[in-house]
Protein backbone atom coordinates (compact mmCIF):
# COMPACT_ATOMS: atom_id res chain seq x y z
CA UNK A 1 0.00 0.00 0.00
CA UNK A 2 2.19 2.99 -1.04
CA UNK A 3 -0.48 5.31 -0.22
CA UNK A 4 0.24 4.80 3.52
CA UNK A 5 0.18 8.51 4.96
CA UNK A 6 -1.44 10.47 2.65
CA UNK A 7 -4.79 12.10 3.22
CA UNK A 8 -7.83 11.24 1.09
CA UNK A 9 -9.22 14.17 -0.06
CA UNK A 10 -12.11 15.55 -2.01
CA UNK A 11 -11.22 18.06 -5.13
CA UNK A 12 -10.29 21.54 -3.71
CA UNK A 13 -10.98 24.02 -2.61
CA UNK A 14 -10.47 23.35 1.40
CA UNK A 15 -8.72 24.63 3.84
CA UNK A 16 -5.17 23.68 5.14
CA UNK A 17 -3.49 24.51 8.18
CA UNK A 18 0.23 23.96 8.03
CA UNK A 19 1.93 23.05 11.23
CA UNK A 20 5.61 23.07 11.20
CA UNK A 21 7.54 22.82 14.60
CA UNK A 22 10.47 21.84 16.54
CA UNK A 23 10.61 20.06 19.68
CA UNK A 24 12.63 19.89 22.44
CA UNK A 25 14.46 16.94 22.92
CA UNK A 26 12.52 15.38 25.83
CA UNK A 27 11.63 12.41 25.81
CA UNK A 28 8.88 10.28 28.13
CA UNK A 29 7.14 14.12 28.51
CA UNK A 30 3.65 12.81 27.54
CA UNK A 31 4.25 14.41 23.95
CA UNK A 32 3.62 10.91 22.06
CA UNK A 33 0.59 10.14 24.12
CA UNK A 34 -1.45 13.63 23.67
CA UNK A 35 -0.42 13.80 19.85
CA UNK A 36 -2.35 10.45 19.44
CA UNK A 37 -5.26 11.14 21.38
CA UNK A 38 -5.16 14.64 19.18
CA UNK A 39 -4.88 12.68 16.30
CA UNK A 40 -8.03 10.77 17.71
CA UNK A 41 -9.86 13.65 18.64
CA UNK A 42 -9.48 15.78 15.64
CA UNK A 43 -11.57 13.54 13.35
CA UNK A 44 -14.41 13.65 15.49
CA UNK A 45 -14.43 17.12 14.05
CA UNK A 46 -16.98 17.66 11.97
CA UNK A 47 -15.27 19.02 8.65
CA UNK A 48 -12.27 17.30 9.47
CA UNK A 49 -10.94 15.94 5.90
CA UNK A 50 -8.05 14.63 7.01
CA UNK A 51 -4.48 14.87 8.05
CA UNK A 52 -0.51 14.45 7.07
CA UNK A 53 2.40 14.61 9.72
CA UNK A 54 6.36 13.65 9.48
CA UNK A 55 9.02 14.66 11.47
CA UNK A 56 12.67 13.80 11.04
CA UNK A 57 15.40 13.01 13.37
CA UNK A 58 16.52 16.23 14.13
CA UNK A 59 13.11 17.28 15.85
CA UNK A 60 11.62 19.48 13.18
CA UNK A 61 8.35 18.17 11.89
CA UNK A 62 5.43 19.24 9.72
CA UNK A 63 2.04 18.57 9.98
CA UNK A 64 -0.85 19.58 7.68
CA UNK A 65 -4.31 19.34 8.87
CA UNK A 66 -6.95 19.66 6.40
CA UNK A 67 -10.90 21.17 6.80
CA UNK A 68 -13.80 21.88 4.33
CA UNK A 69 -14.49 25.09 5.89
CA UNK A 70 -12.75 27.98 8.16
CA UNK A 71 -15.43 27.34 10.39
CA UNK A 72 -14.66 23.86 10.84
CA UNK A 73 -10.75 25.27 11.80
CA UNK A 74 -12.37 27.91 14.28
CA UNK A 75 -14.28 25.61 15.71
CA UNK A 76 -11.35 22.86 16.59
CA UNK A 77 -9.87 25.16 17.74
CA UNK A 78 -12.41 26.22 20.48
CA UNK A 79 -12.13 22.50 21.08
CA UNK A 80 -11.10 22.84 25.18
CA UNK A 81 -9.27 19.77 24.95
CA UNK A 82 -7.40 20.82 21.82
CA UNK A 83 -6.83 24.22 23.79
CA UNK A 84 -5.49 22.46 26.60
CA UNK A 85 -3.09 20.33 24.50
CA UNK A 86 -1.57 23.76 22.79
CA UNK A 87 -0.95 25.31 25.94
CA UNK A 88 0.87 22.27 27.45
CA UNK A 89 3.11 22.74 23.83
CA UNK A 90 3.57 26.05 24.46
CA UNK A 91 4.89 25.11 28.24
CA UNK A 92 6.66 21.81 27.55
CA UNK A 93 6.87 20.02 23.72
CA UNK A 94 8.19 22.88 21.22
CA UNK A 95 11.29 25.23 20.97
CA UNK A 96 9.50 27.41 18.12
CA UNK A 97 6.59 27.17 15.87
CA UNK A 98 4.67 28.67 12.59
CA UNK A 99 0.73 27.83 12.04
CA UNK A 100 -0.57 29.04 8.29
CA UNK A 101 -3.77 29.01 7.47
CA UNK A 102 -4.54 28.62 3.82
CA UNK A 103 -7.00 28.17 1.42
CA UNK A 104 -6.25 25.07 -1.29
CA UNK A 105 -7.27 26.22 -4.88
CA UNK A 106 -6.15 22.98 -6.92
CA UNK A 107 -4.09 19.52 -6.17
CA UNK A 108 -2.87 17.11 -7.99
CA UNK A 109 -1.63 12.82 -6.81
CA UNK A 110 0.44 10.87 -8.86
CA UNK A 111 1.05 6.75 -7.93
CA UNK A 112 3.75 4.62 -8.80
CA UNK A 113 1.06 1.58 -9.68
CA UNK A 114 -1.64 3.89 -11.00
CA UNK A 115 0.76 5.36 -13.59
CA UNK B 1 18.82 29.28 17.46
CA UNK B 2 15.56 27.46 17.84
CA UNK B 3 14.26 28.77 14.08
CA UNK B 4 16.31 26.76 12.10
CA UNK B 5 14.46 25.04 9.47
CA UNK B 6 11.55 27.48 9.23
CA UNK B 7 10.98 30.03 6.62
CA UNK B 8 11.14 33.53 6.94
CA UNK B 9 7.99 34.77 5.47
CA UNK B 10 6.60 38.31 4.91
CA UNK B 11 3.09 38.91 6.27
CA UNK B 12 0.26 36.76 4.44
CA UNK B 13 -0.87 36.73 1.69
CA UNK B 14 1.16 34.13 -0.24
CA UNK B 15 0.98 30.70 -1.44
CA UNK B 16 2.43 27.57 -0.73
CA UNK B 17 2.55 24.24 -2.55
CA UNK B 18 2.41 21.59 -0.03
CA UNK B 19 4.21 18.48 -1.44
CA UNK B 20 3.85 15.13 0.95
CA UNK B 21 5.51 12.26 -0.58
CA UNK B 22 6.90 8.74 -0.27
CA UNK B 23 9.96 7.59 -1.18
CA UNK B 24 10.93 4.98 -2.73
CA UNK B 25 13.84 2.38 -0.59
CA UNK B 26 16.72 3.21 -2.80
CA UNK B 27 19.94 4.59 -1.69
CA UNK B 28 22.30 6.11 -3.76
CA UNK B 29 20.19 7.32 -6.89
CA UNK B 30 20.79 10.68 -6.95
CA UNK B 31 17.97 12.15 -4.96
CA UNK B 32 19.56 13.80 -2.23
CA UNK B 33 21.76 15.35 -5.02
CA UNK B 34 19.35 16.65 -6.70
CA UNK B 35 17.23 17.80 -3.97
CA UNK B 36 19.81 19.82 -2.59
CA UNK B 37 20.21 21.41 -6.39
CA UNK B 38 16.61 22.13 -6.13
CA UNK B 39 16.53 23.89 -3.33
CA UNK B 40 19.56 25.94 -4.45
CA UNK B 41 18.37 26.89 -7.74
CA UNK B 42 14.12 27.39 -6.20
CA UNK B 43 16.44 30.37 -4.44
CA UNK B 44 17.27 31.62 -7.80
CA UNK B 45 13.41 32.25 -8.40
CA UNK B 46 11.79 35.18 -8.31
CA UNK B 47 9.13 35.61 -5.78
CA UNK B 48 10.27 32.55 -3.95
CA UNK B 49 9.46 33.32 -0.09
CA UNK B 50 11.09 30.18 1.27
CA UNK B 51 10.75 26.61 1.96
CA UNK B 52 10.28 24.20 5.01
CA UNK B 53 10.67 20.32 4.36
CA UNK B 54 11.27 17.29 6.59
CA UNK B 55 11.14 13.40 6.04
CA UNK B 56 10.79 10.82 8.99
CA UNK B 57 12.33 7.20 8.86
CA UNK B 58 9.75 5.82 7.27
CA UNK B 59 10.16 7.83 3.98
CA UNK B 60 7.04 9.72 4.48
CA UNK B 61 8.20 13.33 3.59
CA UNK B 62 6.51 16.93 3.35
CA UNK B 63 8.07 19.76 1.98
CA UNK B 64 6.09 23.36 1.62
CA UNK B 65 7.23 25.93 -0.70
CA UNK B 66 6.02 29.62 -0.01
CA UNK B 67 6.09 31.70 -3.47
CA UNK B 68 4.58 35.50 -3.67
CA UNK B 69 1.93 34.52 -6.41
CA UNK B 70 0.72 32.62 -8.72
CA UNK B 71 2.96 33.66 -10.61
CA UNK B 72 6.01 32.13 -9.58
CA UNK B 73 4.76 29.09 -8.47
CA UNK B 74 4.09 28.79 -12.44
CA UNK B 75 7.69 29.88 -13.45
CA UNK B 76 9.14 27.78 -11.38
CA UNK B 77 7.18 24.65 -12.58
CA UNK B 78 7.96 25.75 -16.22
CA UNK B 79 11.82 25.73 -15.43
CA UNK B 80 13.93 23.22 -17.50
CA UNK B 81 16.05 21.86 -14.77
CA UNK B 82 13.09 21.77 -12.15
CA UNK B 83 11.15 19.94 -14.80
CA UNK B 84 13.94 17.16 -15.40
CA UNK B 85 14.26 16.80 -12.05
CA UNK B 86 10.11 15.93 -11.51
CA UNK B 87 10.25 13.38 -14.43
CA UNK B 88 13.23 11.81 -12.57
CA UNK B 89 10.69 11.81 -9.31
CA UNK B 90 8.59 10.33 -11.12
CA UNK B 91 10.54 7.60 -12.79
CA UNK B 92 12.62 6.69 -9.99
CA UNK B 93 12.16 8.37 -6.67
CA UNK B 94 9.07 8.34 -5.91
CA UNK B 95 6.17 5.71 -4.92
CA UNK B 96 3.22 8.28 -4.42
CA UNK B 97 2.77 11.51 -3.83
CA UNK B 98 0.36 14.60 -3.75
CA UNK B 99 0.72 18.35 -4.75
CA UNK B 100 -1.68 20.96 -3.47
CA UNK B 101 -1.21 24.87 -3.83
CA UNK B 102 -2.67 27.19 -1.49
CA UNK B 103 -3.56 30.66 -0.79
CA UNK B 104 -1.91 31.27 2.79
CA UNK B 105 -4.39 34.13 4.36
CA UNK B 106 -2.96 34.14 8.17
CA UNK B 107 -0.01 33.40 9.77
CA UNK B 108 0.95 32.98 13.43
CA UNK B 109 4.48 31.90 14.99
CA UNK B 110 5.74 30.88 18.59
CA UNK B 111 9.08 31.03 19.77
CA UNK B 112 10.50 30.13 23.03
CA UNK B 113 12.96 32.58 23.80
CA UNK B 114 10.69 35.13 22.59
CA UNK B 115 7.72 33.91 24.91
Amino acid sequence: MSDAGFARLPAPPYYAVVFSSRRRGDEGDGYAETAARMEALVREQPGFLGAESTRGADGFGITVAYFDSEEAILAWRRNAEHTAARERGRAAWYEHFELRVAKVERAYGWDREES
